[in-house]
């Protein structure tokens, strides 16, 4: 499963005052931290920095560049199609790395015109939201739809369904019980739109306004890779979360003779809660 | 998802000695910890002792209502009908209780001839695995199909599938990867056989042979609950295995208001581990 971590988000009071302070060390720090603790992609926010949005994700690029070097993978986590093209284009002045992540766009017309065109002049990969106008359907069903409707899209512009992330989206339990199940079968479902079409949920949603936060994620989690969830964003630094992780990834057959399981045992990383 | 307590297993040397020595205080003592820390059923087993598993199955049935009441659920884990006709038989002296569970018949003919009987005689819920004279079948399309073979011979005897708890049976991942894999699949497919059956699996075999059992018999439970398990034998004094399941009935969607999960919150269940 792909491991994007979440840290870096403006709407988080020190990250936000550490990008308006260019506090690079923080920054760096911060990279280096999700880095060892698993990520893969490093999601970059700055989304509550509305007026200088695009300076603010390349100066973040730059600034979590030098922590892991010019080939880290890098989401850029907007809506503003200007910062996106702002990172696209900072991130492409290194080349050999792994597609960037536009994180994200909605099935919304006017969104998929403003966003797609990016992801196919950058070769990036793109996050859609199974939502539109209307807002986040009901039902798993017309998430799945929407997916269909994004996919399509996607295709329009020459992006295959295995660079498109379809997200179910995920709402707190807290406010319906019944937005568990929903999440799982959109996932369900939307694995079942294409055999290339990949699957991400935004991990945190879920416990939202109840307390044992961790506990529920990384339940919610293990049942959503049952699902077939091949992406995530999450907080790499839940050591409890990573470790459940490397477990389901052998159950699912993902880690072969078990040897990534069984090396973190030995390295003792599961003792590290 | 009915938890059935495991820790009455006569392979267990403690436990095949407390048996032998007619060790009640043991055997209360066991029960209340197990019917305290959730336990909706308790198992008995005393396979290794052959030629009185009959007499055993009786005591311990005495042994366990002495401690918890006349009425506790029961389910006898033999293969031996003579054990399993002399346990239904003790159960059914007391009135009121909900079905005992016979654990369990496999899909070959002669043993079902020999079992279905003695659960419709005394209306008790049948386990039933999904394997034959041949074995346990490599794919889960196989063990679905051995599983449709149960359901329609216990329909016969009058047991409506609502009664028959089939068993994917798990083996473990350390001696094949996919082995994971193909439990999860074969619970969705059974699942898929009729709307009213049930699913269940013994939870320990998935992690035999490989360090940091607990960490993956949760992750695979909740996977396992994710594809609509409903039942599982499984040691219930393993706090965060039961701290995972209320948060798996939580996103579910079976836990009203999150209610339990937020009682055994205030009670600080979640923080005994």
């Amino acid at each position: 499963m792909l491991i994007i971590g979440e840290r870096f988000n403006s709407s988080i009071k020190k990250v936000e005052q550490a990008i308006q302070a260019k506090d690079s060390a923080f920054i760096q720090s911060e990279a280096k931290l999700q880095a060892e603790a698993g990520a893969d992609v490093i999601d970059l926010n700055a989304g509550t920095l509305i007026k200088s949005e695009p300076e603010e994700i390349v100066w973040l690029i730059q600034a979590v560049r030098e922590a892991l070097g010019g080939t880290v993978r890098i989401a850029i986590d907007s809506v503003n199609p200007k910062a996106i093209a702002a990172g696209l284009e900072e991130i492409a002045k290194v080349t050999g790395q792994e597609k960037p992540i536009i994180n994200s766009v909605t099935a919304e017309k006017e969104k998929l015109d403003a966003v797609l065109p990016l992801a196919e002049k950058f070769r990036a990969v793109v996050v859609g939201m199974c939502m539109d106008e209307n807002g986040i359907p009901e039902e798993p069903e017309t998430r799945s739809e929407l997916g269909g409707k994004i996919l399509k899209a996607a295709a329009e512009y020459n992006i295959s369904a295995q660079d498109v992330y379809l997200d179910p989206l995920v709402l707190p339990v807290s406010t319906d019980v019944k937005k568990g199940q929903v999440a799982l079968t959109s996932i369900k479902l939307i694995k079942e739109l294409d055999p290339e079409v990949k699957t991400i949920i935004g991990l945190s949603n879920i416990s939202y306004g109840l307390p044992e936060k961790p506990l529920l994620n990384r339940t919610f989690l293990a049942m959503a890779m049952a699902m077939g969830l091949d992406a995530a964003i999450l907080n790499p630094l839940d050591k409890q979360l990573m470790n459940m992780i490397k477990a389901a990834e052998v159950i699912l057959g993902n880690d072969e003779f078990c040897m990534k399981y069984i090396t973190a045992y030995r390295n003792g990383e599961f003792n590290r809660v």
